[in-house]
């Protein structure tokens, strides 16, 4: 099929197996995601706007257009996209939710963008006459093209809500001055930082212009050629160790892997490069089975905040930075939009309960970065009013390097873009909420629907039709978790096998279909293949993954440390009690182990005693009755660290290994 | 007792539970470490002179003495570091193998050294006029007292062989400087890199000049106030969290926080400072305990370098670096004079045989920079000529950052100064080896042992008395492993505990102590606090760590990537065959797990299948008939990757967790 489908939507593909449904065209009524789509714009948006004028984000573009405060640049060679980021969430806010005063803020700062270009359409505050460096000096490290690429998902959302202002016109002076630079018979080379390429690529859809996609297919087509600075994890940091169209899995930098992917799908599809897209496909799916977290995160390293090598996905050290999972989700879409398999729809979903909804606290004032899946001892505090240097934190308000708070705001902003697909006759329910959608499917006829559900904590969702008569298919994703699924239309209920069921009828205004999604707790046991997972289980209920987390479980009676998972015992699945944002908790039966003996090596013979030494100091935790049963309660992941420091556990250690 | 031992010896306290015997008066015949002390001498030595001129090392002296070469100066801020630990070693040897060629270089050097100091004593190649900074402008990171100290030990090193020269002068007017500017009213802070303490701590005791043991002390009082720039591990990067003497374990940057260490023993013990040694030896205590591999290796993080939390040791990504070791070595053996306790001898063993005896391979061309424990994909080779800037490769040559390479040829050049002490009445025999010692009790009488042993291969090692008439005690260390050593003398046989067994009597020339120490290969199973290591059981035998190589064990039968210890079999010992340099190997049983199927996603509830995704390419390793009863065969640790490169596991998964 083919279809340039307009709208508030973040991926306008010309061609694929389905088409988005616009972000407009979702409302959220109640439910889960209603309140974060809330929190987000009555408080992470503007969080996230007065802290980066705190930071003096804002400053360096008065300091590039000459007007600026007379000060050191405040900001990092990055924090331009920061800007652009949080100005492309404020872009689909507008266009969705209308409002003066954003819209004020955002001709304001737009201003100041503008004033900062050049007068040939160069833009980046830390390079050029005002600037530090000479411009493209540093293109390594200097993530020049990177900001620019963000600039150009900024317009493309503007462009996307009908407006056209300061923002857009300086995105598209910016992209011609790059393509005037980096065009036939220009520079060579790209950035250290992929995300230019993705930019260039919408950018092309909301403007038609083909030098935009002729562009990216230069950007991507030169990587992989080992042209950048050595690096302590190798080429591979910048994706810049194998040819885009010869790699058979992600790796290096998370990030940048993710949005140069995003890319580079963006490229096959608008060329019809089958080949291209295959080997992308193949990275995704190598790096979903062998390099990717339980909750949906990347990253098992903190060095070149990189992918490990396969199987290698460490909980404790756990990168699985935010801006990897908000980068994900735009991979995971493209594909889906391509391809039209649902495991991408589920990988989403793994993605927005695990790692998006984890991201910031209740109060929509902290965010986490990094998102470990085992903290053995209680994470590290930040006091209130703090920037820290370290990302290894709980949540604080903001970071010193802060791309993670700007991603997750443009997500959430433009979230409902991420929940359905149409194709010729029929609409897709790819995420489950409480609301309605009323839309076109691909041959131009009106749908709509009105979803009822207390997902996730339930699995029943309740679709009725609303107006949209005639024969059409309703299209329902069954989650890969929720084996047993069923579907109730007209008294007649059938089993739905995961992937999608498909309900092809002439329907009519408020006809009713019942989903009942298997959401029960369930044991989850690793691939033997994950060497630091070994002996453990971890519990998922629909799609969230629980933990356990000391503040809750340790009690006189359980230590958390010595708690040891009966895996043959029933999970008891309760009511949320005392102060906590989740619905359901999931209680598990276990033993208390013996605690460690105090030890001066941590190494022994089997059935040796330990070789105590004096002044050693060496002391094992406070324990309950060893080889007692014990129960311990496990939360929703996204909740950890709401009750304060404590240690947690994803992966709980088995009885008996 | 107190004594000032004269002789080639690199730590000399002036009191102490046991005084050091020079390693000039320890001769190695045959055996383990001979092999290791003749390649040091034949082969590194000369190897890391070479790479030192061929990387442009020396030049940065030319360039800073005004007779440099016209480019840019090649070394990085702490390069003038690794010519020094070359001096150093140089100079160890020439005092024990007088050799007139390596004198001749050695003045060479020095000479360059002293061209490029400054008038007013001031050495540093990339500080200063000629440098690319002003002196002290960059205390966290520019090495400049780190380098001074590296300098210090090297004219320590020839002080002790009885020279003064261009080097020795240059350290001391270099070291009177630094009392000047860092001294009573003069510059606060110290250096990012701790080593200047202990080369300080030496210096006054090779000097007598109080003033260096003033200026060590306020380098280490003057750590822990957190006034070093931020790192992205926190203060603790640098030491710089909380004060030496309120510590209570290492942390940070490992090899930074045991040269603070060893100085800060020097300082505690010619201090008489009591507290102090004893916050130090708490902090030894808890990170052997809790932070150190079963290699003795520390390090579990390459991001900083540096130490983990508690029990954070993962065995694929350990960095373990070299150059811990060697400074883990130093802490050992100077906490090992000041308390006379066995088990820091046991350590100085452990880290002898596992870490400093894997660094170099058999021709003596190539060094270990990362030491893994588990190489779940075949190591990374580094091609011949090639300095990687990367460190996490096989061995190679050199290195871009190389501080490893000469870290160990100065240990190997003094190595036998680690290897006996004595007190007021005793010869204690700390390490085994074949050779001979004499020397005199702290007594000043002359005593002499020599020794025959295949040890580590064989448990047996022959004491026989060497002139030496009168009563005195002749003491030997049993490891903490050996329990069930004897001893024998004069026909009578009698069981030795761990610890230290002491012999007094009447000696007479030709007197043989026989002792047996259990050289067998032991199951080792790890503190089940350690979660990276849930499920695993390693080979130890006598002081050799074994592991198990995928180019050995696997074969059309065997795939190790299957493979389950079962830990209830007899471990098998067997003559080394085929290519090795070791001669030795332990065979263990097992089982051969069913191969993981090829899955989407690496996480299922038990007893589900995968969920296969075309084009996903997933696939499981080649694997052998399930179920089916298999032998491997496990080298030493030190040996691995010399017969190519191969996946590498020392904590091999065991049957039924």
């Amino acid at each position: 099929m083919s279809h340039p489908a307009p709208g508030v939507s973040p991926v306008i593909p010309s061609v694929g197996a389905v088409a988005p449904v616009a972000a407009s065209a979702v409302r959220l009524t109640a439910g889960f995601w209603r309140t974060r789509q809330d929190l987000n714009t009555t408080a992470l948006l503007d969080h996230c706007d007065t802290w980066i004028d705190r930071m003096g984000w804002y400053d360096t573009f008065k300091t590039a257009a000459g007007i600026g405060p007379d000060k050191p640049l405040q900001g990092k060679l990055f924090t331009d996209a920061d800007v652009y980021k949080l100005l492309e969430a404020f872009a689909w806010e507008v266009a969705q939710r209308p409002d003066s005063v954003r819209e004020a803020r955002i001709a304001e700062i737009a201003g100041l963008i503008a004033a900062a270009q050049e007068d040939d359409g160069y833009l980046n505050t830390f390079f050029g006459p005002r600037g530090r460096e000479a411009r493209y000096t540093d293109l390594a490290h200097g993530h020049e093209l990177y900001c620019a690429g963000h600039l150009f998902q900024a317009a493309v959302a503007r462009l996307r809500g009908g407006t056209e202002d300061d923002l857009t016109r300086a995105a598209i002076r910016l992209a011609d001055r790059i393509c005037e630079d980096f065009g036939e018979g220009g520079l060579t080379g790209s950035d250290g930082h992929p995300e230019v390429e993705v930019g260039l690529m919408e950018l092309y859809r909301a403007t038609g212009q083909t030098r935009y996609l002729d562009q990216a297919r230069r950007f991507v087509d030169q990587r992989g050629h080992q042209t950048f600075e050595h690096h302590a994890i190798g080429h591979e940091y910048y994706l810049d160790d194998v040819p885009v169209r010869e790699a058979t899995v992600l790796r290096g930098h998370v990030v940048r892997a993710m949005y140069l992917t995003a890319g580079a799908v963006d490229l096959a599809v608008e060329s019809g490069d089958a080949e291209l897209l295959a080997a992308l496909v193949t990275q995704w799916e190598n790096t979903w089975a062998r390099r990717t977290y339980i909750t949906g995160g990347m990253g098992s390293r903190h060095l070149g905040e990189s992918f490990g090598r396969d199987f290698e996905l460490p909980p404790d050290r756990a990168y699985t930075e935010t801006c990897g999972a908000v980068a994900a989700i735009q991979v995971a879409w493209r594909l889906l939009l391509a391809t039209g398999q649902s495991h991408y729809a589920d990988a989403i979903e793994r993605l927005l309960y695990n790692m998006i909804a984890t991201s910031p606290n209740a109060e929509g004032d902290r965010f986490f970065y990094v998102n470990p899946l085992l903290a053995r001892e209680p994470g590290i505090e930040v006091a209130e009013g703090e920037a820290p240097f370290r990302k290894d934190t709980l949540r604080a308000n903001w970071f010193w390097v802060s791309c993670c708070p700007t991603n997750v705001v443009r997500l959430l902003s433009s979230l409902t873009g991420y929940f359905a697909t149409v194709d010729d006759a029929a609409l897709t329910v790819q995420q489950y909420f409480t609301g309605e959608v009323r839309t076109r499917l691909a041959d131009g006829r009106e749908v709509g629907i009105d979803v009822t559900t207390d997902y996730p904590w339930d699995g029943q969702v309740a679709v009725r039709v609303a107006g949209s008569p005639g024969t059409w298919t309703l299209r329902l994703r069954i989650p890969a978790w929720a084996a047993g699924a069923t579907v109730e239309v007209d008294g007649q209920t059938t089993q739905a096998e995961p992937g999608y069921v498909s309900l092809t009828r002439a329907w009519a205004d408020g006809d009713v279909v019942l989903l009942n999604l298997p959401v029960v707790a369930r044991l989850q046991r690793p691939d033997s293949r994950i060497d630091a997972l070994r002996g453990t289980a971890a519990v998922q209920r629909g799609p969230l993954v629980y933990c356990a987390e000391s503040v809750v479980a340790d009690t006189g009676a359980v230590d958390l440390d010595t708690f040891r998972l009966d895996t043959t015992a029933p999970l008891v699945e309760a009511a949320a009690q005392g102060p906590s944002d989740a619905a359901e908790v999931v209680r598990v039966r276990g033993v208390l182990a013996d605690p460690e003996p105090t030890r001066a090596w941590p190494y022994a013979e089997p059935g040796t005693g330990a070789v105590p030494v004096p002044g050693a100091g060496v002391g094992a935790g406070a324990a309950g009755a060893a080889g007692a049963a014990a129960e311990i309660e496990l939360v929703p992941y996204y909740a950890w660290s709401n009750r304060g420091p404590s240690t947690m556990r994803v992966w709980i250690p088995v009885d008996g290994g």
